[in-house]
This record gives C-alpha cells, sequence and structure tokens, in this order.
C-alpha cells in the first residue's frame, strides 16, 4: 500500500482502473470497485451499468457515457481508448466500468491493450460474470460432482451461418461441458439448430436468464430443442445468458430468487453520447 | 426489502447464505457478502477463505471452520450439511463462506440441495471465481475478439490416464476455447500429454497463477508442453489456475500487477476441525 501511494506522489500521470461493475444489482459489484468509484475523478461507464452507481461517485467526478445501446450507433472503440488516454493524461485517476467482468467479452484487453501503448498505468478488477450470476439467481450450480466438470462460457453474437465464426460449434455439442452463451438471445435458433445437429440431443435442459439478481429478471425453462420459440413466446431479449445442460435440470428444485426482492435497475434515462460514433 | 424483513420477523425458522468470498483478496468479495458476513449470526468457512474476512463479524457471531487442508482428513460434506441445517434451525441467519464462486467447484450446488431437501430457506451470493481472479491478475484477457471467443473452466482433479474421467480432454483440445484448469498443479502433466496427444500444439501459451491478486502472486509462464516442468521448478503448488491459450502471449505486453501491493493471505492458523472427519 505504501508504495503505491509513493507512485501516486512522485507522478502527475493519472491512472485507469478497468471495473468489472458485475451482473446489474449494485450490491455485486467487488468492495474494491465501490471503493474506486467513491475515488476516482472520472468515470467512463457502459450501458449494462446500474445507474446507482453513479450515485456513489464525488460530487467533482466527471462522469461519462459512451454505452452501446441496441440498434443505435454507439461511441467507437477506437474513441473510447482515446478518452482513456486523455483523461489519465490530465492528471486524474480514472475508473473505466464495464457491465460484468472487464476480461470476459468485456473489450478490456483491447483497452488495456491501447493504455498499455500509451504508457498509461491501469489495473484490472475482476468481476462476476453475467453467466456466474445467471447461474446463482435461477439455481443452476454451472458444474456440480454428478453432472458436469465444466463449463464454457461462449460468445452468441456471431452469426454461427456465417462461414467465418470462430466458434467450433460442432466441437462443444460434444464436450459435456455446461454452455452459457452471452449475447446470443436473437441467433438463439439458429445455434440450437447447430448444437443439435452436432449431436447435443433437442432434450438437453436450457435457460434463459435475463437481467440476473435483479426486479426485472426473467427466465424462460426449457430444452435446446423448444428454447428460442419459449424465449420468443416469452418476449425474452437482450441481455440474457443462455445456460445449456444437465446441470439445469436442478432449477426446478433450487430456484429461489424472487424478482420482487431484486434490485431496481433502472435505464430509461441514459445520457447522450460525447463521443465519435459507429454503428454497433 | 420490506418483504425480506417481514419474512424473517414472521418465521423462528433461520437462513443460510451460499456466499462466495472470491479469490482471497478481502476487498474482491462482494458488497452483498461482506454485509452478510457483518450481518450473520453464524459464519461456516472454508480453508480458502482469508482470515481477515472474519474479523468483519459481529462479536457475539459464532465462527466455524469447515475447510480442506491438503494432506490432511477434513469435515464430511454430510457433516457441513448437517452443521448448516442445525445452525439455520435455531433460528440464525448463517452464512457459508465459500472460496471462489459458490456454483463453480465450489460444491455449492450439493450443499444448496441438502438445504433444499431439508427446508431451509437460502440464497446464493455469486463471486469473482479463481479463473477470473488469475486473468485480471496476470494480465491475461481470458476472451479477446483477435484470439478467442469463449473460455472453459475445467477441474483438473480428475485423474485424466484413469478411465472414469467424465471430462472429454480429446474435444476440449479441438474447442479452440481457451481452458482455465482448476486444481490441476499436480496432474498438469499428464493433462497436458493429452491435450497435446488430441492435437493441441506443445507450442500453445500457457500460465500457472497461483494466489491471484494477494501479496503471495506467483506466476509461470511457458507453454503447454513445458509448462509442469518450469512449474515444478518454480516450486508452484496449489492453489492455482492454470491458464491454456493464444490469449496468454498477451501477458507480456499486460501483466501490470505487483505482488508487493497485494493483499495479505496468511493461513498459517487454522483452527481445529469440529466435524466428523474424512480423506478429502
Amino acid at each position: 500500500m505504501k508504495k503505491r501511494q509513493e507512485q501516486k506522489t512522485d507522478s502527475l500521470r493519472g491512472c485507469v482502473h478497468l471495473v468489472g461493475a458485475g451482473p446489474g444489482d449494485p450490491e455485486l459489484i467487488t468492495v474494491r470497485g465501490r471503493r474506486l468509484i467513491e475515488n476516482c475523478g472520472a468515470l467512463v461507464y457502459d450501458a449494462l451499468v446500474n445507474a446507482e452507481m453513479l450515485n456513489w461517485a464525488r460530487p467533482d467526478c466527471r462522469c461519462i457515457f459512451v454505452g452501446k445501446q441496441p440498434g443505435q450507433r454507439c461511441a467507437t472503440q477506437e474513441s473510447i481508448g482515446d478518452l482513456l488516454v486523455a483523461l489519465a493524461s490530465e492528471g486524474l485517476e480514472v475508473v473505466r466500468l464495464k457491465g460484468g467482468d472487464p476480461f470476459v467479452f468485456g473489450r478490456g484487453g483491447e483497452e488495456a491493450q491501447r493504455l498499455q501503448a500509451a504508457g498509461v498505468p491501469f489495473t484490472v478488477v475482476p468481476a462476476v460474470t453475467a453467466a456466474l450470476a445467471a447461474g446463482a439467481f435461477a439455481g443452476i450450480p454451472l458444474t456440480h460432482r454428478e453432472h458436469s466438470s465444466a463449463v464454457t462460457f461462449v460468445s452468441g453474437h456471431e452469426d454461427p451461418r456465417k462461414g467465418e465464426s470462430t466458434i467450433n460449434w460442432e466441437v462443444l455439442a460434444r464436450s459435456g461441458s455446461t454452455l452459457c452463451l452471452y449475447m446470443a438471445v436473437g441467433r438463439l435458433g439458429a445455434i440450437a439448430q447447430r448444437l443439435q445437429a452436432a449431436g447435443l440431443p433437442g432434450s438437453t435442459p436450457a435457460c434463459a436468464v435475463q437481467w440476473a439478481g435483479t426486479s426485472r429478471q426473467k427466465s424462460v425453462v426449457g430444452t435446446l430443442g423448444n428454447l428460442s420459440f419459449r424465449v420468443a413466446a416469452a418476449g425474452l431479449s437482450s441481455p440474457a445468458i443462455i445456460v445449456i445442460g444437465e446441470v439445469v435440470s436442478l432449477q426446478q428444485t433450487l430456484s429461489w430468487f424472487s424478482p420482487e426482492n431484486g434490485a431496481d435497475h433502472a435505464q430509461d434515462h441514459l445520457p447522450p453520447l460525447e463521443l465519435p460514433l459507429a454503428d454497433c
């Protein structure tokens, strides 16, 4: 601790903390994440971050929204990098607050690379990634000695019908691992077909969980074969996690969470972006 | 919140919170986890939990150690379940504090099943699982748009040379997913051989990270082919996470953490067990 304080006093240069905000409920950020938000001079945050966390910041903290919103134009990754470097160069201690964990589907790696290339000191604060929250609040142990000894987090963002997909769905179908799909609601039908074609039975238990742990939590349970229809019928949309595997069957007895006891996660009044835009 | 309080007042029955303590640094527990520890009437904790967290508990809180220590006899899973049910039946609010996340290789699922069967109300508080901390503090983005769109957490506890292993290492070797091995240090040589035999190149970057984020953090970088020798040469032991995949190469530029700035994680004076013992 002493060393860290000395570094700060010695240098006029600021720094950037890449902080995971966790899955939505503000109580599910880490103690360190909350402390850094309370002390920082600038807070650069995403759309999935619970707005209540902004209230923790100092009155003089510069809060800047750079989030992506479905169907709208968003800040480019390059402009976000420029912003972080510029704020740190002003000598500010900057928190870059990202939904979930910064190093799991969060482009935190790209932002760290940009900071490193610019010579800006940074730290990384891990967090509860969305799949862990989906498991906890839907009552699904992602691993279990009697069911699964592995769990895979995989992006459903790529179109599985396109040739250039880097994801080997055929191999994942045979892995025996619990599968947790991120950003997959829109492509669930195509992904489920591809997994079934590769041999994963259509009867495999599957569940979609949206806004896990908050007052807006919705979950839909079914099978690999029918979940995409049930999700559509329930009107469940992004952001959600899809869990596929035998462990999902445990949800029947272990489901314990009532959304009416969950934290609010209001997102109705996102501020305007101030950065160059791109299609996202 | 109102509803939850009413439930408590209405019933003499206690409840159990299955709380993940995170990877070791006490600041990496969630805000909710810390609050529940501060308020509970009984705290049942594991060997991997940072002893500093016990200081957060009320003076009248009953703190009970049920941890596993390598090479020693430990409390049986059944006796831990009995204890949780008994404490809740006394009307206590119980925190069952487990290293990492309760639903990732933590037997949290089994404890939840036991509580459910006994009619004891429970909640689950997710946490930073060890692999997320290893990535954050070793400077390894577990996913990255240019390298990997999936990450798999897999138990290395089973002997891969035994026939009864439920893990399909051959399939995992071809998945293109970043692999994070838990509890694998003792079997790393055999696992690495099996992954290579299945086609994962011996030149694949690989890294072992012990006690991530604490003053005791040690990491060893190498390749799938040579990591087990380097780990042995460095004297690195459990608990550690092994990360295998192209993303490990990013560690060369993104490594930012100095253990001398990390939190202490003293474990020298674990208390005696008071429960029936088994070989573990």
